[in-house]
């Protein structure tokens, strides 16, 4: 599981940033990859990546201002002319399915796949198939803005198949009675029971994606206690009055989300042109002092989540 | 004059080609830039050259596949974020404003300036202020699409100043007199005709600028005599049962419009990416028995027009 930055600059396209959108990579865990926001020319940076666009399974979107959706027509178009046939399921703010569904049209595109639309309404789970789930919930923005939570499922313990060759059990079809739980009676006698040889289960993955927002609690909530948090920078330190006013937040405020949330790691992104090369870098060594493991990202970073130690 | 190629690729952006875009630079004839199609990451495209998209004053679009007008809503959207405030317009098929009113209304852009619209149903002159002049053709394409054909107004001869000072004719209000065709008297009692002291007229340039198509007889007229010839070329010289098919030329084709017409200078371009390094120049070699001054053009590729001799 990765996160793959594709866009991490607010407002408009510079030569340094592209405008929003982060591949969330699991192709390990469902040979899919699942897209935040789709910014103007996403497609080109996919380009320049290892993602084929045949791949992705779901895209969700945190709000409809431009930046974050003008790449959805072109890429779902490519989709098609490279023969995606594989389903694709859109979430987002009311409004997306118009936007989609007028390009579409009138460019007379016709899709090789099926396109599923979810508008989101209210906060809640929007998706949940026992490997992975996802919550949505509002944030503070200036038009309808949610941010994402995604949990992966706790992986069951691992059979240790080293010491069941330790012990001289044979394999065969009572490694798989011993995986599942159940207490088995050897031919030779021995009775074994499978809690005795299942490691320790893996929790899960909790991966949290915000939209544009100022502060709020919502963004704690999605937040908690996740392996990671992406959230916007667009704003620096002390800048809290500009940032209430374009209803964004400071990369103080998103620490603060992240110190409440209990997480550890923070990937900063949403980054104005106003902060090039050093001067964006300092918008994470300004709240380091808040969460250590604070970092701007950059287009094309790959940030790979671990499961917990 | 030039004209300055954003995206010469069809169908999909390439790492090499991106989606259709072409600037008319008019900037010494009227401050302006027209653009001619705007596949998506136009904007980005114009980062890496000297426009201004302030000074894109007319937008020509020709079809409304999606390689040709999902850059649109972007584009306008960072014109106006970075301050435009001249009034733009766009000219297209039937559609081209539901696309980017949907595109803006659903992102809640608004813009800084006046955006009108101008829907082609007919052929005939769509522009004409005297200093130049814009007529558009049905094309011959699977959705409707029009060529377009820039007529630049015939310039009038200079005042020979340097004749008027050999014959020591004082400078003043005469000149004004003489370069207006006038007869006067001088105080020495000499009487000038204007006319002999005015040069040749310079014919006006004319730049057509075709969007996709079968051959067919518009192209030809939109194309005749003019100083040069955007065409495409999605297909090789010898595949015309498939450019048939899928609704375009093969360089041939293309050729045979432009000699047909009276062109001199061809610019093929909508490269195909089965067409790549070499092969892409090929397209080019294989007419140049038909049209000698044929080149298949790049991104970034900047072409003078100058004034005819």
């Amino acid at each position: 599981m990765q996160l793959e930055f594709l866009g991490t600059g607010a407002g408009s396209p510079s030569k340094q940033r592209n405008v929003a959108s982060v591949a969330l990579r699991l192709l390990e865990e469902r040979n899919a990859i699942w897209l935040f926001d789709v910014g103007e020319a996403t497609q080109h940076q996919i380009l320049h990546t290892t993602i084929r666009p045949r791949k992705i399974e779901k895209i969700f979107i945190t709000h409809l201002h431009g930046d974050h959706i003008f790449g959805l027509p072109g890429l779902l178009s490519s989709r098609s002319f490279q023969g995606g046939t594989e389903p694709l399921t859109i979430y987002g703010p009311v409004g997306i399915k118009r936007f989609v569904q007028a390009a579409l049209q009138v460019s007379e595109s016709r899709l090789s796949y099926p396109l599923h639309f979810v508008e989101l309404t209210d906060d809640g789970e929007i998706f949940n198939d026992h490997g992975f789930r996802v919550i949505a919930r509002k944030l503070d923005h200036k038009i309808a803005c949610f941010g994402y939570r995604v949990e992966e499922a706790d992986h069951p313990g691992e059979l240790q198949v080293e010491k069941l060759r330790e012990q001289n059990v044979p394999s065969g079809p009572i490694y798989g009675q011993l995986k599942a739980g159940k207490t088995v009676t050897l031919p030779d006698g021995r009775i074994l029971d499978g809690h005795d040889y299942i490691g320790k289960p893996q929790a899960g993955r909790i991966v949290t994606i915000l939209g544009d927002t100022r502060q709020t609690k919502n963004a704690i909530r999605l937040a908690e206690n996740a392996d990671v948090l992406v959230h916007e920078s667009t704003f620096a330190k002390d800048e809290t009055k500009m940032a209430r006013s374009y209803y964004h937040s400071t990369s103080k405020q998103a620490a603060e989300v992240a110190k409440q949330a209990g997480v550890k790691k923070l990937l900063l992104t949403h980054i104005s042109a106003r902060y090039t090369g050093k001067a964006a870098y300092q918008l994470a060594y300004q709240v380091r002092n808040i969460i250590p493991d604070t970092r701007v990202v950059n287009d094309f970073d790959v940030i790979d989540i671990p499961f917990k130690k």
